[in-house]
């Protein structure tokens, strides 16, 4: 297909936002600004898609230049993201409608959508729509996602970097542990992301380098949860090297499907208790055996820990967001780049390219070859997917001690129409 | 006082180990290493004091060169450390007599104790005993705590990361709540450590430095708990910012003295439920407010931290323990080293010294100064105070995507006394 006609472009961040989502929008405004003769201006959603949705565009070209290439080193959402999924075309046809006559308005010929699995599902739709309401638009989706589930990718950016941030804080805190045993805290527990999967959990495994180093247990949602074997294990550690310290996924649960989190925990009156799947574990462990404990909770810190982000994560990010522009001029559609692994002895990738229908709503979990035959850690073919992945760092600028992540103008663009649109 | 003939050294961590204490550790065996005629060989208490109690006692002149180095970047406790504070020498006089014994078979006539204001208490301790004893020991505290509460000295060693980290931490959960706000979380709370002094706490004010940066709230331990005035002042900050990021210090109390974290929260056994005052206020504003909230409790991750270590903190951390062989070598006794603030433009600090009787015991809080008028954030005196300590990145080494710490051989000494010591 030859290359289109100059039309602006629309740029969303969707979904739970990680350290490098912003490395994608500098490589893909970047690119577009090095792109002229094909992209106009390069407008973001406000808050993602419901920027599109109640037409308030972001007009990017305001924004200097330093200002967008320090994107690549500042963490979350530049544009503001959404948790908002798009009703199917039946559903709610006015969503779609809507979308198209704001894309109409704007001149926007091209859809970029930065999200997960359910994002790739909604540019894909998108897509079809856009056809079948006579409006053509190229949709293009930028893979994202801290829980690495995505399919065909050989990995996501966002990974890298909170998988980073855990081996590293795994790795700090089992120093921290070992060093306070033999007279306090014998066993440590740290919660980490991954309702469903277990990458992030698994990326915990690689502190321990050697026999007897922190992690000692992994906890993955893959594995159903025996509180028998993980007790006797516990011990065995704490017996043998002086501690224990567990890496748990929010998201593990018993055989019935019960997520620890929620289990046996309402509180005097009667209130679901709030979450925390470490705190738990701790007392499960106290209970048990005795042993005083400490426990953490990274929550956001992990996903947002910009300031200990992998070189690879962030490099690969900036390059999904530049190969989104180069294949939507190329007259690609309803596709997304790729990482792919190269057969390599030292890892190398390049970029290859999914069909949306082939990556909407696929989750990808932890091969069980990658978990080691106890359930509770990681295989050495884990460890050798996983290390690359973590590679190198890619440090913020700092300023008095802190690091100096931008904050964008974010200038409207003129609204157009005159019909306002409820969410 | 004339310099004493050549004896050798005991060295111990005390309490809670922090980033940088074996930076301080470092500092103290490079410069004794220095000092040959004067101080024979270093030995570590293996676990702190219980190995001088149990004559465990760690040989650090087997350690090569290239390790003691890595120990100025390398968290935790490298030797082991210990909650054990001796009793009054009226109540337990077995114990200062077995270290005296024990200090005694293996010649050593320096004591050196890396610890927080308990520690210093102890090193007092035995100074005076030792004189009474008949075996003088030359004893020199070595300031050390996260909670920064030791008076006399500017500031503490373990501080200033642990300040970096919270920092840096609340300005990137800032930023990924903020992108959030519009759809989903609204209200972020980090619990940090200290549980008597809001020092932790305080820093993180540093990351809001401008208008309407996270985070907007900061609870101190200082100030008695408003629910009322909190809450109004939460909902003010998402009605104006879109988003409110709370930092809230484990030790929080009403002003009756109880403690958030213990306030109310018994489960449905009757157990009194895992403490975490993050949960506890992110659930008083779901209740009040109905805004979706996110928590993290930091815990162990923030005093390990060394990835983002303060730099003049490992400087500072590495002088105390170089200063305090220079100062046992000149032959002061029963002092500790401490950070000196010049009274100049830009931050410069120098190194003096405090008498152990001074420093034991006394608990140094924020002073009210550094709080603003409403009792929810710090002021400019307070940030003034405070930047200087986190400023400059001192990162380690990696490998792999991993930091390289030091996990040191830790030879032990061979025992001499034929009777045991029981704990």
């Amino acid at each position: 297909m030859a290359s289109k006609i100059k039309q602006n472009a629309f740029y969303a961040q969707s979904g739970g936002v990680t350290a490098v989502i912003n490395a994608s929008a500098c490589g893909l405004i970047e690119t577009a600004r090095q792109h002229k003769k094909h992209i106009g201006k390069v407008y973001a959603g406000r808050n993602g898609i419901i920027g599109a949705l109640t037409e308030d565009l972001i007009d990017t070209s305001k924004e200097s230049k330093k200002d967008i290439a320090a994107l690549k080193h500042t963490p979350a959402g530049a544009f503001g993201s959404c948790r908002y999924k798009l009703k199917s075309f039946e559903e709610n046809q006015a969503e779609y409608e809507r979308l198209i006559e704001v894309f109409k308005a704007h001149d926007i010929g091209y859809f970029f959508y930065n999200g997960g699995g359910d994002s790739m599902d909604t540019a894909n739709k998108v897509s079809q729509i856009s056809q079948k309401l006579g409006f053509p638009i190229t949709c293009i989706g930028i893979p994202k996602t801290v829980d690495n589930d995505l399919p065909i990718t050989d990995n996501c950016p966002g990974f890298g970097s909170v998988a980073k941030y855990v081996a590293v804080s795994i790795r700090e805190a089992g120093f921290d542990v070992a060093s306070m045993a033999e007279s306090s805290t014998k066993v440590f527990v740290m919660e980490v992301m991954g309702r469903h999967a277990g990458w992030i959990a698994a990326a915990g495994g690689l502190a321990a380098e050697n026999e007897g180093e922190a992690p000692h247990i992994i906890l993955f949602p893959e594995i159903a949860f025996n509180k028998e074997k993980f007790l006797k294990k516990v011990n065995q550690c704490v017996k043998k090297y002086g501690y224990c310290a567990i890496v748990v996924s929010e998201g593990v649960a018993y055989k019935d499907g019960t997520f620890l989190a929620d289990a046996g925990s309402v509180d005097n009156f009667g209130h679901k208790q709030l979450g925390g799947v470490a705190p738990v574990v701790a007392k499960m462990v106290k209970d048990a055996l005795g042993y005083k404990y400490h426990w953490a909770v990274a929550d956001y810190l992990q996903r947002a820990a910009r300031h200990i982000a992998s070189e690879t994560d962030v490099e690969q990010a900036y390059a999904m967001g530049k190969a989104a522009v180069e294949y939507a001029i190329a007259g690609k559609n309803a596709v997304m780049p790729t990482i792919v692994r190269k057969n390599t002895k030292t890892y190398k990738w390049s970029i290859g390219e999914a069909n949306l229908s082939d990556v909407a709503n696929v989750e990808k979990m932890m091969p069980r070859k990658y978990i080691s035959s106890n359930g509770m850690h990681i295989t050495q073919a884990c460890s050798d997917y996983l290390l690359p992945l973590i590679k190198g760092e890619s440090y913020p600028p700092y300023k008095n001690g802190l690091p100096q992540y931008v904050v964008l103008k974010n200038e409207p663009v003129k609204k157009i129409l005159k019909k306002k649109f409820v969410i």
